[in-house]
C-alpha cells in the first residue's frame, strides 16, 4: 500500500516512525480473498475445513470449519460463531453496528452543538480492538516517539503510565487536573492550555488523552466547561497550525448522573471543526455493554475533509484501516470471535431492550453516587480533613486527604481496624494523595457504614 | 518488585532493556487482593457489583458482577463465566490444566530422551496469552533489542516478519532451511549452526525461534534429526558460555503424520540440559484445541536450577510472572474470559474424550497429507518442474517452483484458468519461490483435481 492520500494529509506529520512504517502486508489476505471469490478449489486458508459429517454423524454434507464436537455441548451455540478467526479489523457486522451506535449516541444525548447531528460521514468504520487498553497502546505507538510526550491530567488511570511510559517508552506530561476556586475544586483550563502550548513550542504536534467520565475521579465536564474546553483547544490549534491528536478514552460513556454535565463523549464536538485536530475515539464494550472479560473495544477516527480529495475519501479511510490492521496483525493477530458474535446478537436482538436493561443498572449506580456524595460532603464540612474531587459519573470517586498522612497508611489502617478496603491513590511527584472509592462495587445499604468508617479512621489520626 | 533472583541469573543478561525495566505495579491488585481477604466492605474493584435481585427478579439475594440480563438468553451460560475480567496471567484453573497438559504430552509422546519424564518441576505455570502471535510479540520485546536479531529459517510464517521486524524493530537473521542432499532436501544443520555462532560472536546472546511442525512447509524433524539439533545446540552454548533463548512456536504440536518424526515439541528435550539455554514454549489453543477465534495461548518457561538458590525457586518464578504480567497489563490488560472458561470446561469434562475427538479430526488431515504427497511426488518425478519441501505435519506444504516463473504469476494463472486458489510463497531476498498449499482446507476428494490443475498449469509454462 502506497498511503498516497495519507501522506498528503496533516495526519502524516503527526505519526511516529512506526506509524509511518507499519502496514498490513496484503500477501495471504489478498490471495485468500480472491480465492474465496474466484476459486472452485480453495487451498489458501490455514484452518481445517471439511464436510461436517466427517466429524459428527447427524449433520448434512456441508463444508464447515472443523471443531471439536463436544464444543456443541459445552456451549450451546453454533461453532461458526466461536471457532473461526475473526477478521483482523473485526466482524464487519459488529463494526457497522458499533458505528451506528456511535451515530445514535451523538444524536440522542445533550452534547452541545453536536446534538442531533448526523455524524455518519464524519467518522471511520470502527476497528475492533482488544479493549481500550489495547486502543491506547495502538494510539501511543502510532503517534508518539520516545522523546515526545502525551498530555494527561495528573490524576489518571494508573495503567496509562504502564502503557505509555513503561511499555511504549513515551513520556507523559501532566497538568494539575483541578484548581481550587471560590466554589471548590474546578477543572484547570489554564493548566491544560499551558501544556498544549508548551508541546507546540517544543514539538511539531501535541497529543492529548481525555477521559470523561474520568477514571478515577468520576469528573464529567458541565456543559459550560465542555464548551470552554472545545473552544480553547480549537483556538490554540488554529493559532499554532500544528496537529493536535486527541485520544478520547470513552470507557465510561453513558455513566453520567448529573443533568448539567455532558452525557456523551466530547469527541463529537471536535468532528470536522479544525483540520489540525485529529480526534480518536476509543470505546469499550467492557463498561458500555457490561462485558469486561469480553475484551472488545473500538478505535474510530474523526475525519476532516481537508485531509483528502473529496473523491478519494474511501482511499484515505482504507489507508488508515491498513495501518491499524498492520498494528493488530503484528501484536495479537485479531480479536476473539465469540464476544464479537455476542455483541452482534445484542445489537440484532433489540438494542432498545439492551439499553433499557443497562439504564436500569446505571440507575442503581446513580443512587449510590448520590448517597455517597451526600454523606461524604457532611464529613468534609464537619471535619475539614478531606475534600472530594468534582464527580458526576463513572465507577469511582476520589477523596483527597488534607491531613498529613499517606494514603497507603490511611488505607492500611482502614482495612486493619475497620475491615474496609479502598485503594490508595498516591503519587508525591504528581501532588496526589487520596483514596479511590469504587462505589460501583459497594451495595447502597453498605455506603453509610463505609462513610462512617472513613470518618472514624480520620478521627484516629 | 526487586527481581532479586532474576537479576542474579543468566536470564537477566539475555533480557532487552524493556525486559529489564518492565514490571507489574502492585498498586490496585495488592489492595484488592488484601480487601478480598480482609474486608467486610470492599470498595476496591472497578466493576459493578450488587445483589442479583436488583437486576433480575427471579434470583435470590446474592452478590454478583452485574450483567445485562438479556445476556442469559443470548448465551446459555452463567454470566460469571463471561462477564468479569480474567486475571492478568489467566484463570488459575486453566493455567493448572494447561501445565498438566504439557506434562502429559511430554510423558506420552515419542520424544527421544524426554519421553516418560515428569517435567512438572522443570517448567513454570503457563501464563495465558492472546494466541501465539502475542506470545512471539512478548518474547521478542522481552529479549531482543532493535540492533539485535532473532534467528529463523528463511522459510517461515510471514507474520514473524510483521511482529519481529515491523512491530518490534528487531532484525531477523535467516538461515537456509533445507539443503539438497543425495536423498533430496534435508534440514540444514550447518546453516543453523553458523548463524548461532555468528550471533555469539557479535552479541552477548542468541535468540532462536523454532516451529515444528513447521508453518508453512509442514517440516517435522525425524527422531535422528531432532537428536542432532539438540546435541549441536547444547554443544555450542557450552562452548561459548552465552545464553541462547529458544522460542518454541508449538502452534501445531500433535499434528504429525509420520511415525519416524518427533510427535511433540522439541522444548522437552532442552529442559534443564544447560543453564545457558532459556527455553520458552508458546502454545495455542487455536490449533491444539481447534479454537482459532478463541485467542488463547500460553507462555511457559523451562527452568534450570542453576538460575536460583534452590529455596528461592518460587521467588524466581514469581519474578518472571511479574515481568510477563507487566507486559500483558501494559498492552491488552488481560485475555478474554469466556474462551478460558470453555477450555477449563473442556479439561474438566473429560479430556480423553476431547483428545479422541481431536485425534479423529487429525486422522482426516493425515489422509489428505498422504494422498497429496503421493500425487505431488508423481508430478515431481514426471515433470521435474517442482520439488516439495520435506513435510510430515501441520496444515500446509510448500511446492517449490524449479521453472523460471514467479510464484505470484503462477498462482494468478492457476486461479484464473483453473479456478484453484493457492498462496504464492515468494521472497527473492530469501531465495524462496514456491506455493503454499493449505490441504487443511481442501477436502480429500478434491485433492486429485487440485494436483491435476497444478500439473496442467505447469505445462502451460
Amino acid at each position: 500500500m502506497e498511503f498516497i492520500q495519507f501522506k498528503s494529509s496533516i495526519l502524516w506529520n503527526a505519526l511516529s516512525k512506526l506509524g509511518k512504517s507499519i502496514f498490513l502486508p496484503k500477501g495471504i489476505f489478498y490471495w485468500s480473498d480472491r480465492a474465496t471469490k474466484e476459486a472452485e478449489i480453495n487451498g489458501t486458508i490455514g484452518v481445517m475445513t471439511g464436510y461436517e459429517n466427517e466429524i459428527i454423524k447427524t449433520s448434512e454434507e456441508k463444508n464447515v470449519v472443523f471443531y471439536i464436537p463436544r464444543l456443541r455441548q459445552l456451549i450451546n451455540k453454533d461453532p461458526s460463531l466461536i471457532v473461526p478467526y475473526a477478521p483482523i479489523s473485526g466482524l464487519p457486522d459488529l463494526r457497522k453496528y458499533w458505528k451506528n451506535w456511535i451515530v445514535t449516541k451523538c444524536k440522542t444525548i445533550n452534547n452541545l452543538s453536536s446534538k442531533n447531528l448526523d455524524i455518519s460521514e464524519l467518522i471511520t468504520l470502527p476497528v475492533v480492538t482488544h479493549g481500550i487498553t489495547f486502543g491506547i497502546f495502538l494510539a501511543t505507538r502510532l503517534f508518539a516517539e520516545p522523546e515526545e510526550f502525551i498530555i494527561s491530567p495528573n490524576k489518571r488511570w494508573e495503567n496509562y503510565d504502564s502503557i505509555i511510559i513503561n511499555q511504549c517508552g513515551v513520556k507523559i506530561k501532566s497538568f494539575e487536573f483541578f484548581v481550587e476556586e471560590k466554589n471548590g475544586l474546578k477543572f484547570n483550563f489554564k493548566g491544560l492550555e499551558n501544556v498544549i502550548i508548551e508541546s507546540f513550542n517544543k514539538l511539531n504536534k501535541a497529543i492529548l488523552i481525555l477521559n470523561f467520565p474520568h477514571n478515577p475521579t468520576g469528573y464529567v465536564p458541565t456543559i459550560e466547561e465542555a464548551n470552554n474546553i472545545v473552544s480553547m483547544l480549537i483556538k490554540i490549534v488554529e493559532e499554532y497550525k500544528k496537529p493536535l491528536v486527541i485520544i478520547f478514552d470513552d470507557a465510561y460513556e453513558g455513566y453520567v448522573y448529573k443533568d448539567n454535565c455532558i452525557m456523551g463523549s466530547l469527541f463529537y464536538e471536535f468532528l470536522s471543526k479544525s483540520k489540525y485536530i485529529i480526534p480518536i475515539k476509543l470505546d469499550g464494550a467492557s463498561k458500555e455493554m457490561i462485558l469486561y472479560g469480553g475484551r472488545i473495544g473500538f478505535f474510530t477516527l474523526g475525519l476532516h475533509d481537508a485531509w483528502y480529495n473529496k473523491d478519494k475519501k474511501q482511499e484515505f479511510i482504507d489507508e488508515f484501516d491498513n495501518k491499524l490492521g498492520g498494528m493488530i496483525r503484528s501484536t495479537i493477530s485479531n480479536c476473539n470471535r465469540i464476544n464479537q458474535s455476542i455483541l452482534v446478537e445484542m445489537f440484532k436482538a433489540n438494542i432498545d431492550n439492551i439499553i433499557n436493561e443497562r439504564t436500569k443498572i446505571i440507575s442503581i449506580l446513580k443512587e449510590r453516587y448520590e448517597l455517597i456524595n451526600e454523606l461524604l460532603k457532611q464529613v468534609c464540612d464537619n471535619t475539614g480533613k478531606i475534600s472530594v474531587d468534582p464527580n458526576a459519573g463513572g465507577f469511582f470517586l476520589i477523596v483527597n486527604l488534607k491531613i498529613k498522612i499517606s494514603a497507603s497508611q490511611f488505607c492500611d489502617h482502614l482495612l486493619n481496624k475497620y475491615k474496609t478496603g479502598l485503594i490508595p491513590f498516591e503519587d508525591p511527584n504528581e501532588n496526589v494523595n487520596g483514596i479511590r472509592i469504587a462505589y460501583s462495587s459497594i451495595n447502597k445499604n453498605l455506603i453509610p457504614k463505609l462513610v462512617e468508617n472513613i470518618k472514624l479512621a480520620l478521627n484516629d489520626f
